[in-house]
């Protein structure tokens, strides 16, 4: 079931460097795409930074709307993660050829991605030079959802090996989320 | 064996999104901390963006000396990201005081992190408004190099645990790098 995750434990749904869908909307246009670069920026409020490639239909859907959302996609989800960042959304939508699900978004008007683990409602913040220069995006999270069979009390707790995250390499490899490890913190 | 990556190869030593250590040096002085929040920015040459808090004592020896090195811990230094990721260097030589060994880099100043498995050495670019307002760092990697028992020929090959990557969550939390996954790329 999707749960909502308090803002100041939102930095958790990324904090441990999976892949992300982006999610992006401007009236009636939508897309979808992969990306490998996605980071936390600060806790509370919440932010990240994303990189969205200039030739992108989703570079030109974010810059109309102000908004995207990341979405963490599952291994079940690995095949749909490399078809997404393959095709363009300026030939096919993207959703339907590829039988991609949307969910409502909470605070945005970009549709979430059914199936995926986590979800990060993000408004941009307004830094075009850095945008402009890098091809990166600072964005504030405005809400913050995840499927609380993995991710719940803010702590992700992987079972079920088909709902694992993923962490991307290259030419369609990606790890998955291993196994948990903790070590003594402080004195 | 420590080998150099070519550069256009050096993204992928972090694209699956490990948590990073941050090593740095200006003059005398010299520091490590741990970063989660790094990540790829751009492909050829190479650059990487870190965020990089004001009050740290890497902050300060980043800005004297416009470098750094992102080094690639291994799940044997679990306990080490975490203590130099508590402890300040402003109080402890944190490389003494937790027996973490140093290697010289090829093209900068501050030490590379022993027993780490992928190294990328960072020139600042200078952005000083996005490091002042967001404590967000981008760099260019100008020279790359990897544990060739884990990563060669521009692929990462984890098969000695001890060796596998990490991603940090929170409280001393991490995951392990899991298991390698392909699907199908294109038509």
């Amino acid at each position: 079931m999707r749960v909502d995750v308090p803002l100041p434990k939102a930095y958790l749904l990324i904090n441990h460097g999976p892949v992300t869908l982006v999610s992006s909307r401007a009236g009636e246009r939508r897309n979808v795409m992969a990306a490998a670069w996605a980071m936390g920026l600060d806790f509370d409020p919440p932010k990240v930074a994303v990189v969205i490639d200039r030739n992108t239909l989703t570079r030109e859907l974010v810059n109309a709307s102000g908004e995207f959302a990341l979405n963490v996609p599952p291994r079940a989800l690995a095949q749909a993660v490399v078809d997404v960042g393959t095709a363009s959304g300026r030939e096919v939508d993207k959703w339907s050829r590829f039988g991609i699900g949307t969910l409502p978004a909470a605070r945005i008007s970009a549709p979430l991605v059914a199936g995926c683990i986590a979800w990060l409602e993000c408004r941009v913040l307004d830094e075009r030079p850095t945008e402009q220069k890098y091809d990166l995006f600072l964005a504030e999270v405005v809400a913050a959802s995840a499927d609380d069979r993995v991710f719940s009390g803010g702590r992700w707790h992987f079972g079920d090996e088909s709902l694992r995250s993923l962490h991307y390499v290259a030419g369609g490899q990606f790890f998955t989320t291993g196994e948990s490890l903790s070590v003594v913190t402080g004195p």
